[in-house]
């Protein structure tokens, strides 16, 4: 989703971050922390990953939808649910109403990629398809929201989404004795905001890191100016990362985040690369965002315990060769 | 390793395996058990992982490397280690012998892959390049044995190796509570009869099924035969699974196993590439003959609750574009 909600929203507290643990325990993994000694060799760190890759549908979103489906009253939720989105937000929320037994509608842009699409139609729902641009994205939500009464569930600017994501966050400090950082990515801000608010109240000392890439980095440049600023290219390598901070997740970075992270395209796909080869890990681009920072910026962590959130795995692989076969 | 050892050795038993995970605790990753609801459906069993290619050096090879390595008394120990190894095991007991600060001689063939030659330098150890047949193997090993008083640690047929791959058969066993079959790749059977001793004592009623290649069937055959038999090529995709049953192996999984399952070239091809892009996992195609095999043969375990052990990790990836550029 490109665009963000209308008005800022009161984010959630961690009191709501553990509330949405509970509620969504029974539908989500709790996804292990992995260590990687080649890597924290070959980095300087002590290095875990949190895995979002192996999540349900491949990504953290789920927990966000699942925790905004789950907190709708009754009354609501029987007309269903709606999302834009081209990414992997879509396929959360249509896994979140399906598990609540309540329809579900998913606006797409036409040209998403045919994996998104995919992951969508294999959870039984035919995507309403639209161009491509915000403007023609929100008519076409606009008018089915009209047509079912659905609630509009964004995929990032919501208080419940965030305390969804939050868990994350809850997660790493329960699965590891001593952190120093953290390093999350950062686009709508739904992942960071979430995990900020949840590990800078249990354990304020622990530096907590934006990664963004150089094409996509209205988040650094929204917290240098003070408000939040659109970015200027949508073409970054990182798909899940091309969007604006929102209302609601922006004051919670600005207020709380130690620093945003910047990386080249190059470093990016290298990251990604690296994270399959040496790490046994599949991530999307915007996943390895958090590897890819760490490399660069790595004099700055030297000695320190580092977890890096791999926020999502689903990358189109039809055009790897992945072993040789005897007639190659 | 491509031979065997000149006799048979007594097998371990359960306590040999307890021993074992006491022994290796502090070395190796105990590695979770991945769930992948999505495959479930896809396939009609409840499905879950247990990914070596997130162990050290991407192998299941480092347990038992480094229980053979930590069982030497110290007068042999000091002496060093060797191996013989073109695959995972060579970079396994190089990692052992570094923890135990000893030297280890790695015989290779010069024609081993890059990435497993590298694997070996990056552990500080030049192996000694050979010509690739199992005599000239054994001509360099033996001169190297000659003139070090090394201990040769053979890559499966060691009952200190059998033991620290049964680990794998332990741990599976604590962390599920319930689990009707486990299957496992079979190369020379190390990993095999370790997971079917420790299971096998413990829940006899659990199903263990060892995962071949057709083009390396020499473990279909031999079990048919009652007696070992050698494989018949050597170019199957999964290059781990190559090798022929050894004298102590055999016996173990000729008494124990429930069934050898056959897949071709092409289905483990595309389970490598299952895996990557459904459950976020970088299998070796030896490794991901188990979910090729459960896909294969999936009529026989319909609502079963299945175990793929994958075994290894270590797969070239420099032909794979994974995302594109905006340069692209």
């Amino acid at each position: 989703m490109t665009d963000s909600a209308n008005s800022p929203a009161k984010p959630p507290n961690l009191t709501d971050i553990q509330d949405a643990s509970q509620r969504i325990a029974d539908h989500i993994y709790r996804t292990p922390l992995i260590e990687c000694d080649r890597l924290s060799q070959q980095l300087g760190v002590s290095l875990r990953f949190k895995p979002e890759s192996l999540q349900h549908e491949g990504s953290f979103k789920i927990r966000g939808a699942t925790n905004a489906v789950l907190c709708l009253p009754e009354t609501l939720a029987r007309n269903g649910v709606i999302a834009h989105s081209s990414g992997n937000h879509a396929a959360a929320l249509a896994r979140a109403a399906m598990q609540r037994s309540i329809p579900a509608a998913i606006v797409m842009p036409h040209n998403s990629s045919p994996r998104k699409l995919n992951a969508v139609r294999q959870l039984g729902i035919e995507p309403h398809l639209c161009e491509p641009s915000s403007e023609e994205r929100e008519k076409a939500t606009e008018r089915l929201i009209q047509s079912t009464k659905a609630t509009l569930i964004h995929a990032y600017d919501d208080p419940n989404v965030i305390a969804g994501q939050g868990t994350v966050g809850l997660e790493i400090i329960e699965q590891v004795d001593q952190v120093d950082s953290i390093f999350v990515p950062v686009g709508g801000g739904g992942l960071l905001s979430g995990v900020l608010i949840a590990v800078k109240t249990l354990r304020p000392e622990v530096k907590i890191y934006g990664c963004e890439p150089n094409l996509a980095d209205d988040a650094y440049r929204s917290l240098k100016a003070g408000k939040r600023l659109m970015p200027t290219r949508y073409d970054s390598i990182a798909d899940g990362l091309r969007t604006a901070l929102g209302l609601t997740t922006f004051p919670v970075i600005h207020r709380l985040v130690d620093d945003i992270l910047l990386v080249d395209e190059h470093e990016i796909q290298s990251a990604t690369r690296l994270l399959a080869e040496t790490a046994g890990l599949v991530a999307e681009p915007s996943g390895a965002v958090t590897l890819a920072a760490l490399k660069r910026h790595r004099e700055r962590f030297q000695g320190d315990s580092v977890v890096a959130v791999i926020s999502g795995g689903n990358i189109e692989m039809s055009r790897c060769q992945l072993g040789r076969l005897p007639s190659d």
